[in-house]
């Protein structure tokens, strides 16, 4: 639950490309108007419509900007130049605001990401393509159901989908008006772009997402195309183009597509990874000729959701933690904003399985030797006093963190076999979110949930939500892009394949079932054995 | 004034021209779906607009249609074929309904003439081109303004704007809740074309009409492009395309383009010449290589103005009149609605210069013989009661017809000059509105009002402006050729020109100063000379 005291530790960060032609969703065009005369009296708006068809076609014009076209221009002294913005639609262009003088760089969008849990806000100067603020914060949604399904249940009350809708909506207005340009001047960001998952896209348009979760599986919508601002009640512009980069179906989001479009793989000749693991998991394979995917509940684990001391990645939430074995084993360990500790986030989970495996504490099934039940992390005194408890990771905890890694090396497995591909073949593996950003690379290879590849080929993404969401906005080419990942992509239903619960319990060894696979960390144990001898 | 209690005759009658291919500004595609299936779980929204794509591209689909799909087929047990109906937009389409079943039969649009007098909405069947009933009223803005330049007046006063919108608004919306095809269902119209002058559409529109009437005479629009009934505040479907016929400028407005693409004269290979005389005049010259036309108040002889009994074509308006020669003049006439007589229509006044014309009562300058100062129609012993006087033509009234008719022959002869064009090679005359419909042609041609050309070449066009609206509403190719007739019209004026007063002085001879042009008129003078011998 959010917790309103507490700052969050929202991943805002992003690997970002520089975009060589900006083609945003929203165009300034200035326009040198003079007159008019005796001789050249062509009715005002007949005369923007016609200075711009060359470069747009014919572009509608609302009747609410002709109407303020006598004020603006005809029927004043001041007659000058315009600047007219347009709002790209479905195949054309729609003038959606006129100023006098020139306004170009007067040009703002927001690249919006909107997750099950955190919601980031980036304000983008579409003229230059930079991001100039943003801004974090939880969903909104979370008081009303913490996962996907449980949200998706929420929508079927009465009364549950509007409040949900209005939920979101209350969050990204409130980010909205923190990152304007000027206090309450929402209105001079023209264009949006969104990426989000597939539920979270429904639950944002008011869109009843029940089909998602029945068989089989049918959203109400996966590509919405480009509505407005006001349609969605989103408080910039009225007439701002929205788009929210498109779903392949009810498992595999927006959000998703997103994050391939910033790794690039689909655009690659050699095949590679693509993983993302929060409360889902979502993993691409793939490269420029073909792409594949499943998606599955991921378990808590790493999210803090669970554990006995699991707690989101906040302040007092244990981060890293490194052991120093001995007859009673000590252990040193960090937490976010250096205080007290309060609990323990799946950074700092992944880092003590690693540990504990690395120096023999647990076997490779990842049992504690001798039937253990917990490994003492933090003693009491040393605690965040309101907490007055030991802080320890008990089996329990270690299953759970197995069970998303078993699930995770079952699910690619499955896929490599699927597409026929094998192991040695994956040239890059691309991590993306806070699975990607905040797990410490060597455990999260050390219990195998990175692959063990060069270290150079492991790339995190970041927010690549967030990222993809500022491509789609200042780029025609990428939003073209991700429609065709979309359409390339094909999805596999790992629940519908009996082989899956076969590979999930036979990949429950640490790091993998094939130790072959993990060459460094072979060569780790060894190391760690001789210096131990 | 309009008097409720008085039913108008209004021209509500057309030539209409056969459609061979219908295609109007809303359609309605029938999409037969089924599923969704496990192996097709494609988002129901994209399934429509994928299905839509090969013909009609990229379309549009509005957030709350969206909202509509689980409930009307996603979530439904009865899930079948449905019906789409598009709307037109600029370049592109969007989908404005969804229906379960077949629904193409049921596809109505309006077309719509709004004169600045009065107004027509005729309710047609978008599947057949068949016009299924019509309503006539008075414009609701003549209480506000009785012609386009007071009600341009009272625009610029405080709230006129809006009370004019209103006003036009509130005559439209009755006539169409008078036509719609179930008590309350105006929904079920999807698409609207408005034939009018530069300044109604203005006020229809609720733009600032003042820069029509100020130099250099610059619209705020000509062409406003294709708008939705729920901007204009029509009350048919929201997402209703409304086209409006484009002008030219501000004195040759969308209702003239429409009467010339009805007359087709802008497609044939010889000159012919189109005219429209009510409150204002217009006359448009040419053939498909070129199209000219001038505009200016005609006077309001025909209407029925400002005669001493001049009134509207309303019952009991003298409409024809004859007269049988001898020492004491008898007069036959007939009245509208065959009822005692209250006053003299246009066509009775045309009549009766006509028959005084041609029995010697007046004299080639149109003066009534031995200076009298009236004729008398009708003594008061036979008019109707309430009237209580003589009902006489004075000379007063016969000099202002010969004001309209001189200024109809200088503009034609002044077309014809700058054109470099003769009389003689005049194909076809097209006579518009009421001026073409009720005008008793030997006498319009007696007193030089129509040319006198063999009578097979007059054309009454009937209501050309509702007749060219049905047109643009059912036809994408009629709304490009109507466009096409804008681009192609030189538009003179007349004013501008020291000539035009020259010819006006000396146009004021009946029929014409050059009694050549009109040789049936000159053997009936001498026949009815002969005979009275």
């Amino acid at each position: 639950m959010s917790n309103p005291e507490v700052e969050p530790v929202i991943l805002t960060g992003q690997s970002r490309t520089h975009l060589e032609n900006l083609e945003p969703l929203s165009r300034k065009v200035f326009l040198p108007l003079s007159g008019p005369t005796p001789r050249d009296n062509r009715a005002i708006a007949d005369r923007i419509r016609q200075a711009l068809a060359p470069d747009y076609g014919r572009v509608a014009f609302p009747l609410s900007l002709m109407a303020e076209l006598p004020g603006l221009w005809l029927l004043n002294n001041a007659r000058g130049p315009l600047t007219v913005t347009l709002a790209e639609t479905e195949n054309s262009w729609r003038i959606m605001d006129i100023e006098a003088g020139d306004t170009r760089r007067n040009h703002l969008g927001l690249a919006i990401d909107i997750g099950t849990t955190t919601v980031v806000v980036y304000l983008v100067d579409l003229a230059s393509g930079e991001i100039l603020r943003h801004a974090p914060d939880y969903n909104g949604q979370v008081p009303l159901g913490e996962d996907i399904l449980s949200r998706i249940r929420s929508a079927a009350e009465a009364e549950g989908l509007e409040n949900l809708r209005q939920a979101v909506l209350g969050t990204l207005n409130r980010l909205i008006r923190r990152l304007s340009p000027a206090p309450g001047d929402t209105r001079a960001i023209s264009a949006i772009a969104i990426g989000a998952n597939t539920t979270m896209v429904h639950l944002l348009l008011g869109l009843n997402p029940a089909s998602i979760a029945k068989v089989p599986y049918t959203p109400v919508v996966n590509n919405p195309g480009i509505l407005t601002a006001a349609e969605i009640g989103l408080e910039v512009h009225p007439l701002a183009p929205v788009y929210c980069l498109p779903s392949v179906g009810s498992f595999l989001g927006g959000d998703v597509v997103a994050g391939i479009l910033v790794s690039g793989l689909h655009r690659q000749t050699e095949v590679s990874l693509f993983v993302d693991i929060g409360t889902n998991g979502e993993i691409v394979l793939g490269c420029a000729d073909w792409l594949a995917a499943c998606a599955g509940a991921a378990g808590p684990a790493l999210e803090g959701g669970v554990t006995t001391f699991g707690m989101r990645a906040e302040p007092g939430a244990i981060d890293r933690v490194s052991i120093l074995p001995g007859g009673s084993p000590q252990v040193e360990f960090s937490t976010i904003g250096n205080i007290p500790a309060r609990g323990i986030c799946g950074s700092g989970l992944v880092d003590t399985l690693a540990e504990l495996f690395l120096h023999g504490l647990v076997d490779r099934r990842a049992h504690l030797l001798n039937g253990q039940e917990q490994f003492l992390l933090v003693p009491r005194a040393e605690t965040d006093p309101a907490l007055d408890r030991d802080i320890a990771v008990s089996q329990a905890d270690i299953d759970n963190l197995m069970a998303t890694k078993g699930a995770v090396n079952a699910a690619i497995d499955l896929l490599l076999e699927n597409v026929g591909c094998s192991w040695q073949e994956i040239h890059h593996f691309y991590a993306a979110g806070a699975f990607g950003q905040y797990l410490p690379v060597e455990s999260a290879i050390a219990i195998g949930l990175y692959p063990d590849l060069p270290r150079a080929a492991i790339i995190r993404l970041g927010n690549s939500s967030g990222e993809g969401a500022r491509q789609a906005l200042l780029s025609r080419a990428k939003r073209l892009e991700a429609e065709a990942i979309c359409s390339k992509l094909t999805y596999f239903e790992l629940n519908a394949e009996p082989a899956f619960m076969d590979k999930f319990r036979s990949s429950k060894f640490l790091p993998h079932t094939d130790l072959a696979r993990y060459p460094s960390v072979e060569k780790r144990l060894a190391d760690q054995k001789s210096s131990e001898l």
